[in-house]
């Protein structure tokens, strides 16, 4: 039975609430594809390239976790790494509709592919990388919620955009 | 007693789910006025002649339903037909939040007219336009969500959006 | 088409959320059926006699509406009543999960009859009669919340039931 | 890396809903702990054996699949079975608050296990065993619900509670 | 201006979630009173006067923290403190719609006292005296979840129980 | 003990359930500053001074109420006006998830400013800046929702979007 799963997401950037739940899949199947959606219809703050390459460097302590970019459906990219799972975070603060909605899509797309919901560590519950750029902005000390390597590309590019 | 009724939306583009709730309604009452909200501040994908002429192909076996395009509040398009009833869509996965203020709100611009929340089948509880519009984008095979003639308008709309 | 509807309960005691709903059906369908559930296992303060006993007095006034004890399913009795829709209340604070998992539920069980959902005057919305019996049993004064016909009968069933 | 996984519940009695995870995890995993909790405090309708009975004819037909009943806490379940998976169906109608919780009181208690969630088939969303026994009591045919056997399991023990 | 407050709840028993609320609580107002709800219709494990010795225990070290048994409603409580604000805690996991109904039908019961709601630490987010009861009555370690004092009690009660 | 709070917002423009929650905490505390957050990202109608002023002609009768446009973190405003309590109003119908985001973040970024939520009276529980918005540009009569002055200044500023 093929244990290769896939987690996911756009990562813009990756927080402690992202690598929480990775950390929890690592240890629970053989091998982890990391999948940096490129979302450029969102308007992402980082490009789909620099969110892989800060997401690299968070996850290099783990042999059995990838990272890259894809496009396209995520069934077709699991399909393409022959697993059968994919993973998501599921916080007690979350878009239950939105995550429902895109399982059940999948599912219709390609009924081979689960999707499975992990919690990441309630301590985290409250993390979303939206409000973390919001607040990140607003000029606030962003190092308990981002490793120090995503702190300092914050504020790099925070401090681009504004001149 | 007047049964007419108003099943207002954007509709764009019109998926099995809302076609299952308008069945429903035509079944219910005596004459049912499906009303596409013009809706250009939400930069719909489809324009609403577009919208219209779809849903026109949807219902056109059923001759209680009627398809028009409306520009306004909806409560003031249902006093125009002659309706007491708006007809609302409400699945599982929804936007309960928005649905009950628009709602409430409906009823302080005009309390004679009362909104009904109906349930879609439950295999059409995950459908949204957006989600539908998403994966089209990348590729996917919509044809388990909207029919056969609204797929090909999709697929030449996206195909000219990105050229 | 038959315009009549069920409106189904246990009414225990009938509050004026119950009744703002009631209000709103009759004035939308030709016929109302207000179907009092015997609910005997959720063992009622008020026998089912009492609560229809109290629920016609207070739509005496109401040519078009009807009330009467039921047993059995809500789905049988609508088609004894030839009405094909049955009405539930739908307050912002309400018990969505169990709504609509009944009307599903129904749906299944008898497929010509349709749940259709309306909501109360929000000033009603966080009425339960739960909480009223709760804060009657401490003392409280709930002559907002229900008639003063109820709260005389909710008086009298509360001191008889101390004693 | 071990991939046996347990499913617990109450299964009082197993639904098609129930059916529908167990076989989508079956697929999943090498080996799958049907833990049936005897859950004396909730007053089953069933006996905890009656409800292993049941479930080990659903899950007949799958070679990977054991039915057992439990006592005690779910983490020290899978500890005796080496599983450090536990996995519930999460429905989009249902008890997320009593599933977190748990999940995350599961997780202090134990921190090798892990809980996910997956989703049954759409269609049986609104599917729960207490809203079948509800309806069951009323006379309705559960047959679209649970399976033949369950169905006739069900009649017997109801028409005995009634005599 | 009045600035003692009110912290209701049945505490049966106390955690440590309860604890860091009523912590906050003393942090920002001049007078606390933790008011046990005698709470007999909800069969709670523990006498109100246990609930409120356990309690009394864990606030020993805040001067301005009072404990004490009520009866009755709420509000009259509130009143006869001199305190016209009532705290709950409102976990990201909780019953909404409770703690809604209940502080709306306070505010018509009397319109002086005032609801106001804090978040505990999200760390105790998952906490409920009655997730905790259950299972430390399947045997598991609570000592993450209440103090010494409640733990050893809890042992004792549930002890006390099986005999 | 200081009793100054603040009440952040982005009151675009003030609505009556705004002023409602304003009203509560102008009652229960001694000193309420009233944060007109710039919010440029989120494209409001009308610019901060603009919302500023409305605000300040509402809350013209209350005399320990303060009006002023904020930029940055709440928690800083918070600090500068020596105040330890945010207060947000709490819809019946609102975005839990947000608010609950944000006051757990605002706890990380300064953990000596607490959140306190109340909630507006239920009659104002469907009222949103933005629904108020989007039926004012539809032509909708808003003088149930915002005050006489506001609705001129949303009419003037529609108009003059429009041409």
């Amino acid at each position: 039975m093929n244990k290769s799963v896939v987690c996911p997401g756009t990562f813009d950037p990756v927080t402690y609430g992202h690598l929480d739940v990775i950390k929890r899949v690592a240890a629970l199947y053989d091998r982890v594809h990391v999948a940096v959606a490129r979302s450029e219809e969102k308007c992402p703050l980082f490009s789909a390239d620099e969110r892989a390459a800060m997401m690299a460097v968070e996850v290099a302590g783990y042999d059995n976790v990838e990272v890259e970019v894809f496009d396209g459906l995520v069934v077709d990219y699991a399909l393409s790494k022959s697993a059968r799972i994919v993973v998501r975070g599921l916080r007690m603060i979350s878009d239950f509709e939105y995550e429902f909605q895109m399982a059940l899509t999948n599912r219709k797309l390609n009924s081979d592919i689960e999707t499975v919901f992990m919690m990441p560590n309630e301590a985290y519950s409250y993390l979303s990388s939206k409000l973390i750029k919001e607040v990140a902005r607003l000029g606030a000390d962003v190092s308990k919620f981002v490793s120090k390597n995503v702190e300092v590309r914050l504020k790099e590019k925070l401090g681009t955009c504004r001149e």
